[in-house]
């Protein structure tokens, strides 16, 4: 199975907004918005590759402790991105603790998948801990998330930073040196063209 | 915090084994204890270095399906290993299913930590499964074993294959491509060295 492996399920952490605002002269929380167009890129480049569900990380509880201003300008990215993604087609699930105040209320209806078309999970004040914690009462709370097969971070980081640590456990892991909102469609081609000859196990 | 930066907690993923075996026109199953003395080389590394804890994949519950001479050959390379450790005065928890037959009988008397020297966690028997599973009715099954800095895997591959998804959150990965048995110091001090010149934010 080393050539031609297409990932089912891909998860995307669009890091390095802040970086690329402040390498620009910007302040930080300038460099979200310029992040959206570049997501909805990605969306049309995996719906034309028939990616089935992609997972993109949108903004952490952690998150929610940085400075206000920051976090007005993310939420209102993350908000401004679903409705975008839905106006598109995507089968949108917001997936993330919508009982608290930092969670958008524009996205409320989202916290059930709404649509048909291409399935499209948008971490919003999600949490790994509050993640896991549905196990004390059933199941993990991001029950509607299938695995992972491969997870693209921009960004130059090479950690999971909390994302979806049960359906990453087997996913490959490929690294975009570039800030997030230097997105182009040859990055996407990288990783999809890494991934179709890493070796898959499973530990089997 | 650029420069610097000590890992406390270190994880490796010793991946490759077969691979290097059959390489070398050996069976796969002899690749597993030409790995154990480079297993002792980078424990007395991080005793020297001061690492606090270090946590080693040996086999997970998924391995034992495999053929039954791989299995008897890797378990037999963790119980020489986890015996070796302690004999170098590892402080050593086994760390897995030890209410399972495909437990070596030898270790159980490591699934509480022994010893009073560096901190070495060996995962034997293990599952990402069985761990989050202990949140059905109280913690992780692993909750002995602290977050981790730093993950080191061998071999080449870019995944965590269910290695402690818990205690993985926050960790850099690091990737060898050499096969596990071919080992080095220079691996080690590589990482080290990417390591600290790593951004640590916390997602904060």
């Amino acid at each position: 199975m080393k050539r031609g492996r297409v990932p089912r399920h891909i998860g995307f952490i669009p890091d390095g907004n802040r970086r690329w605002a402040a390498e620009r002269g910007l302040n930080k929380e300038e460099g979200y918005s310029c992040g959206i167009e570049a997501g909805f890129q990605l969306f049309e480049l995996c719906a034309q590759r028939g990616i089935e569900e992609i997972s993109i990380y949108g903004f952490t509880q952690d998150n929610t402790k940085r400075p206000t201003i920051q976090k007005c300008a993310f939420t209102q990215a993350c908000v401004d991105f679903a409705q975008g993604l839905s106006a598109r087609g995507a089968a949108l699930l917001a997936v993330g603790d919508g009982a608290s105040r930092q969670f958008p209320p524009e996205l409320r209806s989202y916290l059930q998948r709404t649509g048909e078309g291409p399935r499209v999970n948008l971490l919003v004040n999600y949490g790994w801990e509050w993640d896991l914690g549905g196990l004390r009462t059933g199941e993990i709370k991001s029950k509607d998330v299938s695995r992972l097969d491969l997870i693209v971070r921009w960004g130059g980081g090479r950690r999971l930073s909390g994302f979806l640590p049960v359906q990453s456990v087997y996913a490959d892991f490929f690294v975009v040196d570039d800030y997030w909102p230097d997105f182009c469609p040859r990055h996407f081609e990288s990783a999809l063209s890494w991934f179709a000859v890493q070796d898959q196990t499973l530990g089997g």
